[in-house]
């Protein structure tokens, strides 16, 4: 049995998440139908993140048990011809039968987009959250820092979420501007369920001046999530990409 | 009778280009209608240009004459709140009575956006021509310069365009490569119908090594148009800046 660790990336736009669901459209089934036109055979696919309805991914990896022989560097090519225009198959590798694409990831990159513009953009509606007022992108920076670190973030993790192991450390938490376009960079070895969203929604209300640099590490502290209420939408988040340990392949 | 400029961008997908026609949706009649919503009236809008069905763009300019008395400052709000996600209004002032949007044009700019990936984008789909072969910006850069200058365009034409008056003035014509994204930028005092979208087709015959830079200046010196004769698809091309003369306000 061949092992494949397969590399997509999707417009999450039309999409209730990865994760297959009865009764909604998601990325993993109109990739289990692709696969099972290429294979012959509806093979599972085991992601490595949940992610939410409407998120984008520059790079997500799922792993692929399969019997078929087909050489790796034709797959890609094969599947996109069956994929829809929102989510294309960039690689695959074959990896050692244990490898998991969940467990063996050591971390994630995300990215949220936000289009900061008094007029929205045409280009951007469903690709960044479009936020008319004034943002100083120096004073997210600032408050973003904050995130560094090791520390408990059950205050960040939305009702639902498992609030068994909330401790994560994040390895880079930056903003940046170019032009209209700001971007949150956040990347870590785990994240809560809407984590960033609501770290992202957190920074926003420091940018509104509701809330100061020392309240977010106050916020982590106390693990009081009545103070980093806010969540930000969907539709700006993009898994940016994922790490594993060259070894674990 | 005031005469106000506005200035708006779109996104072309949904509509059969900017125009107002029978049976097809356009820009021009939903920026109407949200004209008709906010002054109470459906005035006349003047276009700088017509745009083909799935063309965008950056910056597109009418004039409009009304005589509702509401503030320059305040249209472009009241008109966003009407229009739907893919058109924006940018700006409005007001200019003289004389000032017409097309006449007084002094020239347009348009980029054309080529998405080179051996693998589509589903975040390109739609905004960009998503091309798979090979491609060598500076050879396109270099068969691009031959378009600068006074030519007689006609071959650059397309069937059912006004061969009356074809000589043109390309002031800036250059082919530049960021990442994945190779843009043709291309300025003139003027555009034949579908002119910018058959000189990109021709570039990328060139770069399929099917022409050769001087080819480019022999058809626009025979005007033999059987050699340009691949036009790029509609949804690459942005009308990027329309110029005028301060003076003309």
């Amino acid at each position: 049995m061949r092992n494949l660790l397969v590399t997509i990336c999707y417009k999450g736009t039309a999409y209730h998440g990865y994760q297959v669901q009865k009764n909604a459209v998601t990325v993993a089934e109109k990739v289990q139908d692709a696969v099972e036109r290429v294979l012959g055979r509806r093979e599972d696919i085991v992601g490595c993140s949940r992610t939410d309805t409407g998120v984008h991914a520059n790079m997500y990896c799922f792993h692929m048990k399969t019997e078929h022989s087909i050489p790796c560097e034709r797959l890609p090519g094969a599947l996109n011809t069956f994929l829809p225009f929102d989510i294309a198959v960039l690689s695959c590798r074959e990896v050692r039968p244990a490898f998991h694409a969940r467990y063996h990831s050591l971390g994630k990159e995300y990215v949220y987009k936000i289009f900061n513009s008094r007029i929205r953009s045409p280009f951007w509606e469903g690709l960044a959250y479009q936020y008319p007022y004034a943002l100083d992108a120096e004073t997210l920076d600032r408050c973003a820092q904050r995130f560094l670190g090791t520390h408990d973030f059950r205050a960040f993790c939305a009702a639902g979420g498992d609030l068994h192991d909330t401790v994560r450390t994040i390895t880079e938490s930056r903003v940046a501007r170019e032009g209209d376009l700001v971007t949150y960079t956040v990347r870590g070895d785990g994240f809560l369920y809407k984590m960033v969203r609501i770290m992202t929604g957190t920074l926003l209300l420091a940018a509104a001046g509701r809330l100061a640099a020392d309240d977010i590490s106050v916020i982590l502290e106390t693990g009081d999530r009545s103070r980093a209420c806010r969540t930000a939408p969907a539709h700006g988040l993009y898994l940016n990409r994922v790490f594993y340990n060259e070894a674990d392949f």
